[in-house]
């Protein structure tokens, strides 16, 4: 999808949350505000939200001194969802289709994402998962495709968010399919990089790969030449998170999106009210 | 107040707001950001947003050629309110505190508020403000300051909300006070000026004065000699809205202010939750 002028507020506000991570100064915030501010006027409306919110926070972190203001905060995330892995485990084998609440607990798992929130509610964002919102119409899809697919790329969003994946990629392999996950190429907000993967554990069910992006999200333009064989060549590819789909909505791929919606631009584009967790399987 | 931090990102969402109430051209709305997001480094954070918001909204104005780009919605929400009036007014009148419930209906008008949301729901607005939300602790002090004043100087803030302050101001009548209602000095955001007032016949209830203000709320150093004469001695002083506590919350006077809390900021400086409907008592 294209950026929004609406995106260009947000990045500022990602910006200060930014800042507010590394330094309590505000006059060391104010800086960030403004050399973002600054910025704004140049970025191009051409492009997808995750190519500005790349140029966006490279002068955060430039501006900051700092290669990478949300470690902690992912840490952190990382072993609170970690924590819960068993309880989650022994949910999804007890609901009467593991799979759609493992999936359904994958989508919801996409609050944790710190460029809309810092302060996700973990376990009302669980039981929303287990809800019927609605946003589950496109699930005979998913398992009639899954049934024909041996090989599952699995794009990666958030620290936390993964140990969702992790649970979703627990059952696909149940289901015989071989998972190949991919991980930003650097630290950008909270998403997930191979250290965050390793540190989950996800290398025991899945392929780790990078996807070289640097971006907040998947943009093939920004992506490494092997992740590029991978997405090409996928038969099935779920995407998570609204970054991915924000560079990736364009794309013609069989990509399923599965993400809870969270901002108004990425509502309007998907059509669904803000609050939904959604999978959204392949218009073509 | 002082400005937060918080405050810039804001401002750029009101500049686009604003922005699209005259243009659909989204090069014209780009170009209202952009002058904006010039400024924002320009501005000093030992002022109030109310300052800071004048200076944004006037880049707005003189980027869009436009003098007031809410002449519009402000006729319409004044259109809304009025066609309301008989019904709430036998609301009003028919509650177990006729004042008591006047206070909550014209804090909860203070929902009409364009600098933080252009889509208010007028019915849940009413509903809410009926409801016991808890900010209505400082009413017993109100009710007896009232006792004792004859005259009121009563701020007023957006359009479409002074009707409900119309509804408040005829029961403060009833109970024998002269009240004299204040209104911006020139139309910026949705603020009520002269004309709103007289748009919703404010003049039948009480004297209409203008602050002389010309940003999105009270600040006594933008303010008419006259209105700060009225400001000085008056011994009781009805602020309604955001804004005017915004301006106004570091003025030794005798001040109650009377809004719903909407922007987290203003939630942080009154320590009230986002939604409350409020009635705030001189602190000293």
């Amino acid at each position: 999808m294209k950026v929004y002028l609406d995106c260009l507020p947000c990045f500022l506000r990602q910006a200060l949350e930014a800042a507010r991570r590394v330094t309590a100064d505000e006059r060391a915030q104010r800086a960030v505000l403004d050399a973002v501010a600054l910025v704004l006027p140049t970025l191009p409306l051409d492009a997808t939200p995750i190519d500005l919110g790349r140029e966006v926070h490279r002068v955060v972190r430039d501006t900051l001194g700092v290669d990478d203001p949300y470690r902690e905060a992912k840490r952190r995330d990382n072993d609170r969802v970690v924590a819960l892995l068993p309880a989650l485990r022994e949910r999804v084998q007890a609901a009467s289709d593991p799979l759609l609440a493992a999936v359904r607990l994958a989508a919801a798992g996409n609050a944790i994402d710190l460029a809309v929130s810092s302060d996700v509610d973990l376990e009302r964002t669980i039981e929303r998962g287990l809800e019927d919102g609605g946003g589950m119409a496109d699930y005979p899809v998913l398992r009639a495709r899954l049934a024909c697919a041996d090989d599952v790329l699995y794009l990666g969003d958030n620290a936390g968010e993964i140990v969702f994946d992790r649970l979703l990629i627990e059952r696909l392999v149940a289901l015989g399919a071989r998972v190949t996950f991919a991980v930003r190429g650097r630290p950008i907000l909270n998403d997930a990089t191979k250290d965050d993967a390793a540190y989950v554990g996800m290398d025991e069910v899945a392929e780790v790969i990078s996807s070289g992006s640097d971006g907040p999200g998947t943009t093939l333009g920004a992506c490494r030449p092997d992740f590029l064989d991978a997405f090409r060549g996928a038969s099935l590819i779920l995407s998570k998170g609204q970054g991915n789909f924000e560079g990736l909505s364009d794309e013609r791929a069989p990509l399923f999106f599965l993400l809870m919606v969270k901002c108004p631009v990425v509502a309007r584009e998907l059509e669904a009210p803000i609050g939904t967790v959604l999978l959204r399987a392949p218009r073509s």
